[in-house]
């Protein structure tokens, strides 16, 4: 097992990294202190993950919701769902809700453990790669609204993250490639090392070699930890971790959340953030070549053939991210290091998105 | 004007508090930075307030929601009303979200303001006395579930309250004297002084008068933000400030909300909690006739006749403050000490009930 240490005071907690931990009676009941415990999960993870969790704490007053899968059920019902399924077990401020999933789940789960009672305990068990190496961590929940994702949430902090590596051996390809993404993108803004290991590991990560996933998640927790210790609730540096999201952002809406997976939308993201970075010269044509070519080798898109300039722009442009200084976008001055930057002008990005 | 601070490191604020402070455009402009700005009144303040606010902060761009009065609308559909106006509004991260209102403006106002992005600024203008002397102040936002009050919510902060005691010469009398139930409590749980000048000004108060009432609502501030500045997320003292809480809200849970004001309910609460403190041999008769003198002259009610004791007892487990270590009760060891106690036996509770 792996430990990654989140530093954030009273509210510091350990990723714990490794193959068969969601059935690490132990480690489960050392980190869930509470008797009344609600797991929130979905029905594609339930059937393979839920009964077995279950037999774990089955000494706890347990309760489970089963959701629908998929990002159009991470709204403000589902939410209310969970709330009410809280209410319905008369559960106290010192239950603990665990989300057994991927991002959608471990984002509304959070959400709903953030406000009831005002916040109650909450367990990550991310069982999506993008989950592992990105979502789980941090401590940002949402649902979305109806004209906009993640408009809705809280910063709150999980007690813990356990991320069982075995249960990427259940996820669908096109899922494993989009958490690579993520794991490409922190090479990208912070981490060169990372980026040439993943050039030389990517063919035993798509075979799902056991310790070619515990390094990658370890490390990508590890650079994301460094930079949420630093910077919690995104009044700065953590806004890096957007590298290919502004533009991913307005891909996913543009497809109506159905056309690309948030990884394979963020890829295309991170090809257009190094092709604007080398339109203002701060990259070559061998660095964007050799980006698209790792993002390729991961099975990800790197285009979007047939989308339009200025509907990019357009959704861009409402990116939750836009302040009053205007929009800000993360690009690369190099492999290795991301900046937060004002957006060049639309001339420019339209030349890059044609 | 006289200020009370709110000391919570990054997230101190300030409490302004005075006669016509609504209309002190430095005040307000040095205290609301952002461009954006959200109004959320209802329908009872806003022909009161609105223009008057909305002149003082013309040059900003300027959203106005007002709500329906009455606790009734303090749901999750209100917290979605308002989010759907920010969004439609276009509001960024940097916007702020003005609550001039009540207790149920401030607290489904300031979650949203704690929800819309994960947080944006939130000022505060509590426009009646409960609100001035409590609500607004400590970070407590949240809305009512159907089943069970503010069990959906969050602690977050406001930038700042601007109280303006002009204000409490449009209350309505019976709300002045909800408001005054939480000043009492003020002074049994921590201040025996307040509690004596309660006994002198009591007539000045009923009669709005202008010295009495900054002196109130500051010495009120002033021991809530010490409490809240030791205490933010309630995980000890600041329980203390539940004092006359737990009877109070089952009384208005029995009472369906339309029985009995907070504060009249709190204010019964509070002679049950005294009666249960002579119970157990910490108060005298003498105490509790002189609590209840008090409340009768602030023309609350300090008994709910025809109430049933196991309908009262069964509310009060379902109390949110339970634990798993059972109900707390908080109660007086005499006039000024409050203590956060386990509750005593059912025996005893109806007794005091019967």
């Amino acid at each position: 097992m792996e430990v990654v240490d989140v530093s954030l005071g009273r509210r510091s907690y350990r990723i714990h990294i490794g193959p068969g931990l969601m059935r690490d009676a132990n480690l489960l009941n050392a980190t869930v202190s509470a008797r009344q415990v609600l797991i929130v999960t979905n029905d594609v993870v339930a059937p393979l993950y839920l009964d077995g969790l279950r037999a774990v704490l089955q000494d706890r007053e347990l309760r489970t919701v089963v959701l629908p899968d998929g990002e159009r059920h991470k709204t403000l019902d589902t939410f209310s769902r969970i709330v009410d399924e809280l209410i319905d077990g008369n559960f106290h401020r010192d239950a603990c809700l665990v989300a057994l999933g991927g991002g959608v789940v471990g984002d509304v789960a959070g959400f709903a453990a953030a406000c009831y009672q005002r916040g109650i305990d909450f367990l990550q068990m991310p069982t999506t790669l993008l989950a592992q190496v990105d979502s789980s961590v941090g401590g940002k929940t949402a649902v979305n609204h109806p004209r906009a994702k993640n408009m809705i949430g809280a910063f709150y902090q999980p007690i813990g993250v356990v991320a069982d590596t075995d249960s990427l051996r259940t996820l669908p390809p096109r899922e494993l490639s989009a958490g690579l993404a993520e794991v490409v993108k922190y090479g990208l803004i912070l981490d060169l090392e990372l980026f040439e290991w993943l050039e030389k590991n990517m063919e035993a990560l798509l075979a799902l070699d056991p310790a070619a996933l515990a390094h990658a998640v370890r490390r990508s927790c590890e650079i994301k930890a460094a930079i949420v210790a630093e910077d919690e609730q995104e009044r700065g540096r953590r806004a890096l971790l957007n590298l290919g999201h502004t533009f991913g952002h307005a891909l996913e809406s543009i497809g109506r959340y159905e056309k690309w997976l948030h990884g394979e939308a963020v890829a295309i993201g991170i090809s257009l953030a190094a092709s604007t970075s080398r339109a203002l010269g701060w990259l070559g044509a061998d660095d964007c070549a050799r980006i698209d070519a790792l993002l390729r080798r991961a099975r990800l898109p790197v285009a979007a053939p047939g989308i339009d300039a200025d509907e990019m722009l357009s959704h861009m442009s409402r990116d939750k991210k836009a302040g009053r200084e205007g929009l800000k976008l993360v690009l690369l001055e190099r492999i290795g290091r991301g900046v937060v930057t004002p957006a060049p002008d639309d001339a420019l990005l339209r030349g890059v998105l044609a």
